[in-house]
């Protein structure tokens, strides 16, 4: 829900966001011009700015709701409400919405919510941000906001996680990299004690993929039959 | 890390962001314009941008970095490298933090980062957007990826938590109430069994604070005043 919002980049810019994290009942309250619904910033959310319900001030915009938060920057302004951070205010949010609407409002971008427009609010919900600059453009706060009422720490994590080689393949890799390091003089140059050892453990730490295996392997092979032919 | 960004507008607005969640080593790799540094939507963070370093490609500008994450929205892109959402994915930026420099790639606003840019990448990470809009304004990314970085579920509870009023404040109020409803007629005309169990569970369903207990007292209190003063 934005209230009294000066310009109408910004009212597309939060519907982006909106369509972004899958909500799309926007409101919007005493805009300052009524260009909004054409504001270019709402990319691929121009079903959402054109169903966008206005209202005339903010308890007609709430009316139907059952949870109302207020967000603020706070700073030096007194405050008269609970106050939440973020990360604990989206929980009681999420907790809410399983059984009843809940209004989110953001004020104007130059003085943010009146002391008339948050007393609607049962509680202000505060980005946390740092002390040297609290002042957040709307859209991006916006798209923080819900953000984390979306997020999901316990999604399941989709990286795949890359299987890594075997000990056998490992073991293959190490011994034609210690080949090539015969036939390249490395070692010839740089006697180190307990190479073979060393060279395993090196092997080791790469973490090297499986699918990458066979790969690495290639390349040692190729360099050693390079070797020997150069060699003959 | 922004990479071949075109609009000015959306390096300020990052920049922007930066300086909201405490970040402020801003890096520009191959701008559109060089314009970028007198960006008016870096409200409140124009050191950043006069601090940023401009590189021209990739692997210049993360050449002193030990972890490079590259953003996307991968959508129906042939993905080649290991996936994380940005839940997961921020947890081990923070983790590496403690001991080396993390990149955070985000590349235009039309195409995203190109496959030869994103292989200096050791892995991508993707804010879990909905997928019937899965493309977000730049400004907005880096705000929501920032915010992740920084968040912080354990933080102390800023919410003043409203002491309840005591037991002995709430019957005070229960005694008054019923005073008022046997003053006002209403008991007379809607006669209830266990009046005063219910009406006592009722006040305790309010959750009053502490604070307002006198409040409501005082205004019962008036109440059954002039209730008593008109049947004298």
């Amino acid at each position: 829900m934005l209230v009294s919002t000066r310009n109408p980049l910004n009212i597309g810019a939060a519907a982006r966001a909106m369509s972004n994290f899958g909500f799309s009942h926007l409101r919007v309250v005493n805009p300052y011009g009524p260009a909004f619904r054409e504001a270019r910033s709402a990319v691929g959310a121009a079903d959402i700015l054109a169903t966008a319900e206005q209202f005339k001030n903010v308890a007609d915009a709430v009316a139907d709701c059952t949870l109302v938060v207020a967000t603020s920057a706070v700073g030096q302004r007194k405050i008269e409400h609970p106050l939440e951070r973020l990360e604990q205010g989206a929980r009681r949010i999420r907790r809410h919405l399983r059984s009843g609407l809940v209004a989110l409002l953001f004020g104007s971008e130059k003085i943010g919510l009146t002391a008339n427009q948050m007393s609607h609010a049962h509680f202000l919900m505060r980005i946390p941000t740092f002390e040297k600059n609290i002042s957040m453009n709307l859209g991006q706060a916006v798209a923080v906001c819900l953000y984390e009422l979306i997020r999901d720490v316990k999604a399941a994590k989709t990286a795949e996680k890359s299987t890594l080689a075997s000990a056998e393949e490992l073991e293959r890799i190490t011994r034609m990299l210690l080949e090539t390091m015969r036939g390249s003089g490395y070692l010839a140059r740089r006697p180190i004690t307990d190479v073979e050892e060393r060279i395993r453990r090196l092997v080791r730490r790469l973490k090297l993929p499986e699918r990458d295996a066979t790969v690495w392997f290639g390349i040692l092979r190729q360099i050693v039959w390079k070797q020997r032919k150069d060699s003959q």
